[in-house]
């Protein structure tokens, strides 16, 4: 089964957007062990979509075309399909009415040209919107399928899961193709370098690649890094085996040995797997440890409380923040002493400050310098982070951070995270200096 | 002359790499004026390159393949353009000297591999490099040409400015093209969604399309909208005209009239232009009438203070923010009187903390329930938000927002900020009720 990707936009063409949803498919696709060999970008054009969906259709099995099916003149995409179907639209009513209901539900009028994302091509399947107002479609062709997603990402990643990969998965199975599954699993880590990682682990990429590796028919597990920026760099382990059982067998002997090698050369770098992210590492220490925390924020500005607050029960665990972007909200808010407030000093009185405030049972504290210009003589990416813990001493420490002022807050946002996950997983709650990565 | 972009490199395919060549290239050929109707990305695969070059040569008249020209075995884009040419490749004594001598210049060994990159398809003009070691190709195949330029992005763009730009235009004026300029303007909107939008901006959709419209010599302009989730709508106005200050004119003259339908039919919903985002919006009013904020959050978790501090100056007029996630927060820190605190009046008591506690002229104040589950038996996605102004009476709102957790929270963030944007935005800072997009 070949699939094409087919994005639909002329902002697209424009450069005006960038095509995320080309990316996010292509890397499922081949998660799901499914052939993706040609990548097509088209503009809200009739003709010209209906040419790309011949081209694709004509050296592929199927295409996965995203965008162009909400309601204004521009949305085209399902005309062009039925162009190509030789079939007529006709009006669905089941979907009519909830496109109605949608917007019944919400108080407001619906202009009725919203109403033309009900029209379906004659024998498509219609793939219920659960999120948007545009429901997706299967539209069959002979043997080959053209499935169209909305372009807005989570509608298209949510009916991608639901509907598009279990019809491709069914097509598969039918045509007796790959029966072989690829599972993959990805270490996330923080404080470390690509170059480290690859000099640590060159032993594991050297026994995978090599050819005579224990039990071949088992499965194979290929190893890739992927430098992920603000949120570190990732290890992808990727498994290709007959059956899920044995990819996830060789999967996770390869990862126990992955952490191993990791352990021992560079310290406590892998703080989750796949979509844990470091807010979630580190709620779930808290949770684990019956620990509440408080939060100081200066240059960060609310980016590490936001990060808290989307982990889903953050309620039992989280306090609250003090965002003390001016000095004197640091002073009076949060007592910090007057004078200096990039310090190692105003970070620990912060993290107090948070923990005596917010009542709770941590405090970390974060301050420093985002850029572009200096403060208090004090270069952009100078960082102090701090915790103040239950039991006295705090650990804190100061980061040199690189980038522009965006940079600079997301990585002390995750660099203050890192240093509380480090801290809460060791028995004694004693300070670890990390490296930074 | 229509030009297609072909991204060449398996890691695209994967989604281990998102396709930038093809954005920026995509940009700065409308800039140019040059149409480009389809882009392709395809793997490091020489039958699939080639299928990819014909497909973009039939359907255009030339095609920029970037990538695929480095020293390695992947690295295949001269040997498909040269099949496709059907010619030889011939190795160029000049790019083999220039090449050992990038190397020798390092102090470096040349890895013999590198010299595959002096290979050059008979009858091509090779680019030279300027920052890397391999050379572009200009290769004319009759009246049409491929330009294939490396997949770096620094190194494209160098080579696409310097020489596939002016080799693109002198064929254009050869065929006795108007090359033209493309300028585009895009108008930021919140609180009205794209249907309403599209019905308002009907009667200019249609006198843009008319064909007779007024002076046709100066230049055309299209409207175009794009859903940007939790950024709002965006309508997108683009000129064509001859020169850059023709494109201007009728683009400024558009963008008044839409900005006039606007303001009378769905009234203030414009909050930017380009890439002025709602915080930036906010800055420049809070800036303009020398007043400064507080801001009190609960479910958007720190959010609208990171926004805020997000923009660069923002010391100036941001005193910092109180996230108080925890109700016993809301209570001590904020005075928030005991009791139920998603409702209107715990959103204005919260406005009112905020004002006071960081001292600032204004409190903004945001309660509600992101979900996943109801909190005091009210359901997810019901926000409160509320301004404590300087002269007494605060604007509140509630607001029932769609969505998952992440949505409902960004969805409350950005409304929040409307809410300020329109208020500062009336004389007498009265509070005008806007409509939810």
């Amino acid at each position: 089964m070949r699939v094409e990707i087919l994005a639909v936009g002329t902002e697209l063409l424009l450069g005006q957007i960038a095509d995320t949803n080309g990316r996010w498919l292509g890397e499922h696709l081949a998660a799901a062990g499914v052939d993706s060999y040609f990548h097509q970008a088209v503009g809200d054009n009739r003709a010209r979509i209906t040419t790309a969906l011949r081209t694709a259709l004509a050296r592929g099995d199927a295409v996965i075309a995203c965008g162009g099916l909400g309601p204004t003149q521009d949305d085209i995409t399902r005309e062009a399909i039925a162009e190509v179907m030789n079939v007529p639209l006709v009006r669905d009513a089941e979907i009519s009415r909830r496109i109605e209901g949608f917007f019944h539900a919400r108080g407001r009028a619906m202009p009725p040209s919203n109403l033309r994302q009900a029209d379906v091509p004659q024998g498509a399947t219609v793939i219920d919107q659960t999120r948007g107002t545009a429901p997706g479609l299967i539209c069959p062709l002979g043997r080959k399928v053209v499935y169209a997603v909305p372009g807005v990402p989570h509608e298209m990643a949510e009916m991608f899961e639901r509907a598009v990969l279990p019809d491709l998965r069914r097509r598969m199975s039918e045509a007796g193709e790959g029966t072989g599954v690829i599972v993959s699993r990805v270490l996330r880590t923080w404080g470390t370098s690509e170059s480290a990682l690859s000099e640590a682990l060159q032993g594991r990429i050297d026994a995978l690649d090599a050819p005579s590796r224990g039990d071949g028919r088992a499965g194979t597990v290929t190893m890739a890094f992927l430098a992920s920026g603000i949120e570190g760099i990732k290890v992808r382990l990727t498994a290709r085996a007959r059956d899920e059982d044995d990819a996830r067998a060789v999967l996770e002997a390869e990862e126990r040995k992955v952490r191993e090698v990791l352990a021992a050369t560079l310290g406590d770098v892998v703080f989750g797997l796949d979509d844990v992210s470091m807010e979630r590492a580190v709620a779930a220490l808290l949770v684990e440890q019956r620990l509440t925390l408080g939060v100081a924020e200066s240059l960060t500005g609310g980016l590490i409380a936001a990060r808290l607050v989307g982990v889903p029960g953050a309620s039992a665990w989280l306090r609250g923040g003090v965002v003390a972007y001016d000095s004197a909200v640091k002073f009076s808010v949060l007592g910090v002493p007057e004078g200096p407030v990039v310090t190692e000093d105003a970070a620990v009185a912060m993290a107090r400050g948070a923990r005596r405030v917010l009542g709770a049972a941590i405090g970390l504290g974060v301050t420093g310098v985002a850029g572009p210009d200096p403060q208090e003589d004090i270069a952009p990416g100078t960082v102090f982070v701090a915790l103040a813990l239950p039991d006295g001493a705090p650990p804190s420490r100061s980061l040199r951070l690189p980038g522009d002022r965006e940079r600079v807050r997301q990585y002390s946002a995750i660099s203050a995270l890192d240093l509380l996950r480090r801290t809460l997983r060791t028995p004694d709650h004693g300070f670890e200096a990390p490296t930074l990565g």
